[in-house]
């Protein structure tokens, strides 16, 4: 069983992480200009969707953080909880912007974010978690207990 | 261009779609024992969730039914949006449960409904629109100006 290094831990994102989430991020894709002031509200707003889940209230988007000893951000996460009528009104966890820094690749981070996130879902109450991946990370994927189901399409404008 | 049938529309889904779409949902998959409660609270609370995009504030779920010329619910489907960090705080739209009914296929109305909720998406500001389906599904979604762009993995208990 994979397990942190020393000092490392998983919490949720918060408002003074801007600057190394964001750097964190740009190894996924493009961040663009995002302000620290629009970093807030962004996280103001996830912070204010709920789902009702029996008698709790639970928040519907799930971003969370590995930080290091030194607390510096070295990987980010989602998982969006989406509430369906199929499945009796069921709950379907999407896990999203998976990112791990350049300089801390190799330690099995991704891996561990993902199982955190996975069972954050699955004890809200979701049937199932699903993700959108490239073929060429299928294999990373599976090693964290998912398996291919499908296809991802996408339309652009 | 297809179009829709003569009398037929599109339009939000709405409490009184109750036995129409529980019907429609379960040509895609296990709907369950949904009770008319459950249903209403799962409208209402897809209505509490909103997005603010610029000064106004939009659904964060889109759930909407084509109807025939009789009122009768005869396909569904919705979009979600979600609110990233990466683009420029951007927004994503995730089709979901795309549903016709058994004996109103071959008239298009999955395609337009598709094409319905696409539009919506982008015209609320989406950069892209995402969507999952099964590798025999692909050729339609194609046809619905979807390309593939990934693989989808689920994780299940």
């Amino acid at each position: 069983m994979p397990v942190l290094p020393p000092g490392y831990s998983i919490r949720r994102l918060q408002a003074r992480d801007f600057e190394d989430v964001v750097e964190t991020l740009k190894v996924l894709t493009v961040v663009g200009d995002v302000t620290r002031t629009q970093f807030e509200e962004t996280l103001a707003y996830w912070k204010s969707v709920t789902l009702k889940v029996g008698a709790h209230s639970v928040p519907t988007y799930n971003p969370h953080v590995v930080v290091n000893a030194g607390g510096r951000v070295v990987a980010t996460g989602t998982v969006l909880i989406e509430r369906k009528i199929i499945r009796n009104c069921g709950l379907v966890g999407h896990v999203e912007d998976i990112a791990v820094a350049k300089d801390q690749q190799g330690k099995q981070l991704g891996l561990l974010l993902i199982q955190y996130l996975t069972d954050l879902a699955h004890e809200t109450g979701c049937y199932k978690v699903i993700l959108d991946c490239d073929e060429k990370n299928v294999g990373f994927y599976e090693k964290c207990g998912y398996r291919r189901c499908g296809v991802e399409m996408d339309h652009r404008l």
